[in-house]
């Protein structure tokens, strides 16, 4: 069996932890939101990738989400003592090795996607991971701060400010020119079926779907969608700040509804939502409603298997 | 007083050190050579300005000499695991935050000049800390290896290869194309004395000397030197390595006709040799024979004050 899954972080990297032990034998294809990249010091940022790299290849921190386990941030303190003004984000030690590699990768003159291959050669992540595109694409948040109007990059709002400025719009930067990294369109061509994980609906699934050529593809495919929110709220992160951003409210249904069935010109064929929101209805798409709280990799690999079996109902 | 000093690395920065406690009410400009720099990971590490920084600006390793104290090594060890081939430079976990500062103000378009005032502002060494020049000299060793004749970088050379390959020739690439960095030569004009510490007489203040200009503006200046060999065996690190690379024998008679008179074309008024050496002459040169062993900050403090009096005499 041959699957595609978009992604985000870190919902997408645990859930599609709990569908390679859901489905041992399929390959599996992600294609990886890049909206979120941000250069810092020259660093070329892949939070989402480098999310999804760690959690399948066993590297990452568990607690934390994001970011090496056994990691120090003695390279970020030192940044603080320098007072430079990005030292809020979250640079590990060890993560710093991602991205200086990265960077003689890209310097060499490498894209993305092949940056990605020879990072994954250490990391088997047992899954191809794809950069939804090679070209650069940055998600920008307009907000009012210091009394007026600013477009700040994604990572200054969903890191420093913690999403807590109200978001006035969303925009994903160089998307519209954008191109699907190589490999993306024909991975969605062979694909058995197509899996949405728990993902961002707006600044990550939504952003891999603005690169021209990906929503389109997906059209021919039979979808599945999994629910990011639980009960109203999100199930992790900050995702209500973003819904409300494009005018969606932070329910199941809600969400559902937004991405849309595939008959109505949408996405879906099928849309998983915890038993807390059994009642969800999405005209044209099969709901169907099964305990979504990935405790543990037990749990995101029958929520796995439920997505799974609505793409084959 | 003025005094300005050209320096390498960590022989230099300690003899700095001495030369602050030994005249601390004079201004001091330092010369720092860069032709060690190399750019790794799209990071511009400049070794020599950084030992000279952390040194004199109290954030050095005092075992290592290099690097920053408490340091870890765990971006280094993750290089590692990626296998790159350039693994094998020193990069510290802490010292790495310098070279991210560095990269984010080369790329805002400051030179290395302004950024190495930046980075001053924190670490408060006590001394203008000038690179040699704004623009890019490498320092390049012809070795033979695998067989073939081949130009390594100087890092490749002295930290991969511990100097054990024998060098056919040493170039600065890039040097006789340099121009001196704002101040270095009105610093020069100023200076009331010019000190060459015990460094590197090839790779980093033959270098220095390289920029033109540099050695012309020292010509009008009272200049001494000290000796970095002693009793035949450099007090640190390889200098013999390169010494004989450009055919000069290493002790510090051979060093100090190297540098030759400022009468005879040369540049040195007065060369500082260890007591062991004290049957050493150079034409035109008065020598003097003090201990040169820095083993500890009233030591080198010692040496710097027999340099200051060996140039007042």
């Amino acid at each position: 069996m041959r699957i595609v899954s978009l992604a985000g972080g870190i919902g997408g990297a645990r859930f599609l932890r709990g569908l390679q032990a859901a489905a041992p034998d399929a390959e599996l294809t992600v294609v990886v939101n890049t909206g979120d990249d941000i250069t810092l010091y020259g660093l070329r940022i892949c939070p989402d990738l480098d999310t999804v790299m760690y959690t399948l290849g066993g590297g990452i921190d568990e607690q934390r989400g994001w970011g090496r386990q056994d990691e120090t941030f003695h390279a970020k303190a030192e940044l603080e003592a320098y007072d430079v003004p990005t030292a809020w984000f979250g640079l590990g030690d060890r993560d710093l090795a991602t991205h200086l590699v990265r960077r003689q990768m890209l310097d060499a003159g490498f894209p993305l996607s092949e940056v990605t291959r020879a990072l994954c050669a250490r990391w088997q992540p047992g899954a191809a991971l794809l950069p939804m595109t090679d070209d650069q694409v940055e998600t920008y948040v307009r907000v009012e701060l210091d009394g007026r109007e600013r477009a700040i990059h994604f990572q200054e709002w969903w890191v420093k400010h913690r999403a807590a400025l109200p978001a006035r719009a969303i925009v994903a930067v160089g998307a519209e020119r954008s191109t699907p990294a190589p490999g993306v369109l024909d991975a969605i061509a062979a694909a058995d079926v197509v899996v949405l994980p728990p993902s961002n609906p707006v600044v990550s699934i939504g952003t891999v779907l603005q690169v021209p050529g990906i929503a389109e593809a997906l059209r021919a495919k039979t979808v599945v969608g999994v629910s990011p929110v639980i009960g109203g709220a999100p199930v992790r992160g900050m995702a209500d700040a973003c819904l409300s951003a494009i005018g969606v409210e932070t329910n199941a249904e809600a969400v559902g509804r937004h991405y849309r069935a595939r008959s109505d010109g949408g996405l879906l064929d099928g849309w998983l939502v915890d038993t807390a929101d059994a009642a969800a209805t999405v005209p044209g798409v099969e709901v169907r409603a099964v305990p979504l709280l990935m405790t543990d990799l037990p749990a995101a690999a029958a929520m796995a298997r439920a997505a799974l079996d609505l793409a084959g109902a």
